[in-house]
């Protein structure tokens, strides 16, 4: 891996080349989309059966489009009794975690007859895509549709592209099962977005969707968000990882390759305080690459967006993590906890040498569908809060209201909104008169 | 106001009546706000005070374009000591009712040294738009401000159009200057959303910008989405009273005619389960529809998106109100607190016949930029959740990766991500070996 020194130069560079994993305008792809959206919004079900057929060489129909009892079953039996067992392991911790993001409705009243207060509700129907194709992740179905379970909502609808032969992967379907899928239907793409945001015959509207996708998944959920709710835009994976002379190199190594193998856009960025420890992760780096099955993928993710950076201070380190807010940041210095508390912006950051990435990814609990690409700056992991939604609660009294009345009829007036000024003082112009 | 019987059919109708306010499509205004964007992106300031000249016929310069103390001052000079006074109240209460919105970071250890947890951090810099134009609501600028002010955002930037003479309103610089607004541009339109968005030689790129704009502002907040963080977009707005027989129709119809005063997009609802207060409701609109200065503004609006609907069923009047998914509900029957508890959709609930709509607007605390146009089945209000951010926290100790090393490995390798696997192998090769 390359070796630099860090300095504003090299920040600014780097930045620039890792905004670059998402350009700014789709075009061609944008109308193509746009089309999409209206075909199947006009003409539902057909419109869906077609696109499936020419994009994912299945043809489907109203009896076939949604997964059955029998389909799920036979999914159970060809999947490995292992890692039925592994799934409902990961889940168990995945729930425990998330049980504890639960929000409650509040209220706070005085003795005058105010009561305010915010009701937490359950979003009613969600949708959640889960991506086709040869990559099968059933933890992001767990990771997608656990924490929709625990906020409450009543109905989880899950869209995947179908294979050719118009199946859907036995570990999709025994994770969507296990986590609790109401509904599965065989459509991918940025049409089972349209199904979703607008329904269909076969395909009830939801109000949210939640899953990453590819770059037609990605545009239609931007283009639908406003009539439904979306979750935040996936990009490429990364990892950053603060490390010091007190690290073990070949974890470091073994950690940044993990994040490389995901795709060609991926980036994997070690800052250390040690030179010496950036010689040898490069070296371990090489190493590794010789036993990986996915060596190609990594080579290349890492010739473009993989970095070594060699800082002053372990304060450079921190204000460079800070800058780049990366998806999952990894800590391995002498006192790991001291650092986290200086972290302003990441969506994981996993703590100590035996806090690797993978743990994250599969077991530990936390969601691993998490802000990319700088949106670690204002974007949260995925959580109960995404799958409910607030009210306000206003009560008041008689009594309350008249001790404030003048103010808020005078502050309408000020704003020229007579009418609201008028309701209030209806309310007490028996008094007035 | 037109009456009508409740059915299936009036709602459907009704529903898809409300819904065209919001247009699918902008075709001309999308390019042009994109040409916008773009062109601020390139030449900064330059591009801002150009638009700034064809749009708001004021002329900035870099020394201008920033609100100074000097300004403020003025601004507290030419505004009444009363709506200051009014002001610094309503502030009291606003910042009251956020302060319980806070939310902290937690976390969870075992004995076993492992440690889950999520941290909340503020956002750092947040943009706020605030609209120009003849229709001045300092109650805008407090509710944007003060629940970034309490999440702890470190910096917020205002940015609203000029008056031609080169002037803001002395109302909003008053109101921002007490919600303690760090900055103030003077420039509008999709141009001061692109500066938020992108920075310029004046103006700090922000992480998030909030507040309700025109089509422009608000075209250009859903283009720069995922770039930055927006809040909802801003719809019309609208009001959904629920009343039995012991309303008070006098207090219902002001309260509906006050939402209708807005604009002609405005929409006011009445479900009833009294054919009497129907009538009663819709006489009383008549009549204070002679007193109040708005008129033909309200005339046009409830023609157009205002109803009386008299329900056979409080369970219907309550389905229509979860339906439609109102930016304000009203609930003004015997019982309000128990219709409250099956409301699933609403942005704010105003219980009983103390609480008017025009309550929250400005007095209560409750923030009045809520989800409007059916997206309260989905959006909250807006809150100090909106301008905080999360990161997961995971802490591991050799201990507890011990015990589950072999099932992520295996998990892992299930998903054909070696990489992955590997990276918790090596911190057990020794054993293995």
């Amino acid at each position: 891996m390359r070796i630099q020194r860090l300095t504003k130069e090299t920040m600014q560079n780097l930045l620039k080349e890792l905004l670059k994993r998402s350009p700014d305008s789709y075009g061609e792809y944008e109308d193509r989309v746009a089309a999409i959206l209206k075909n199947v919004k006009e003409n539902g079900d057909e419109a869906l059966f077609s696109y499936t057929s020419r994009f994912d060489h299945a043809d489907l129909t109203k009896n076939t489009i949604r997964v059955t009892n029998q389909e799920i079953e036979d999914a159970y039996r060809q999947t490995e009794a292992s890692l039925i067992q592994v799934i409902r392991k990961a889940l168990e911790n995945i729930r425990s975690y998330h049980e504890k993001q639960k929000q409650y409705s509040w209220f706070d009243s005085k003795p005058d007859g105010t009561m305010l207060g915010q009701k937490v509700t359950p979003i009613h129907r969600v949708g959640v895509y889960v991506p086709g194709g040869k990559a099968v992740y059933p933890s992001s179905v767990l990771m997608n549709v656990i924490p929709a379970r625990i906020a409450g909502v009543d109905e989880i609808i899950m869209v995947t592209p179908p294979r050719p032969d118009g199946t859907v992967s036995p570990h999709t379907l025994v994770a969507a099962k296990e986590a609790g899928v109401d509904a599965i239907y065989k459509v991918g793409g940025a049409q089972a977005i349209a199904a979703l945001a607008y329904g269909t015959e076969s395909i009830k509207k939801t109000d949210k969707i939640v899953g990453p996708g590819n770059i037609y998944v990605a545009l239609a959920k931007k283009a639908v968000y406003g009539y439904v709710s979306i979750d935040s835009v996936a990009g490429p994976s990364e990892i950053l990882v603060i490390a010091d002379e007190t690290a073990n190199p070949r974890y470091v190594a073994a950690d940044l390759l993990s994040q490389a193998e995901h795709d060609e856009l991926a980036s994997a960025i070690l800052v250390t305080t040690s030179e010496e420890l950036a010689k040898k992760v490069s070296e371990e780096v090489d190493g590794f690459l010789n036993t990986l099955s996915r060596a190609d993928i990594i080579r290349k993710s890492l010739d473009n967006y993989g970095y070594i950076l060699v800082a002053k201070t372990m304060e450079d380190a921190i204000e460079t993590a800070n800058e780049i807010a990366s998806e999952h940041l990894e800590i391995l210095t002498k006192n790991p906890f001291d650092i986290m508390t200086r972290i302003r912006n990441a969506g994981a950051i996993f703590l100590g040498e035996y806090a690797s990435e993978p743990l994250g990814d599969y077991f530990a609990g936390p969601n691993h569908i998490l802000p990319t690409n700088g949106t670690a700056r204002f974007f949260s992991p995925l959580s109960v809060d995404d799958f409910i939604k607030k009210s306000s609660i206003i009560s008041y009294s008689r009594e309350a209201l008249s001790k404030i009345h003048q103010d808020i009829e005078y502050f309408a007036e000020a704003e020229q909104l007579t009418a609201h000024a008028n309701s209030i003082r209806v309310r007490f112009e028996e008094e007035e008169s």
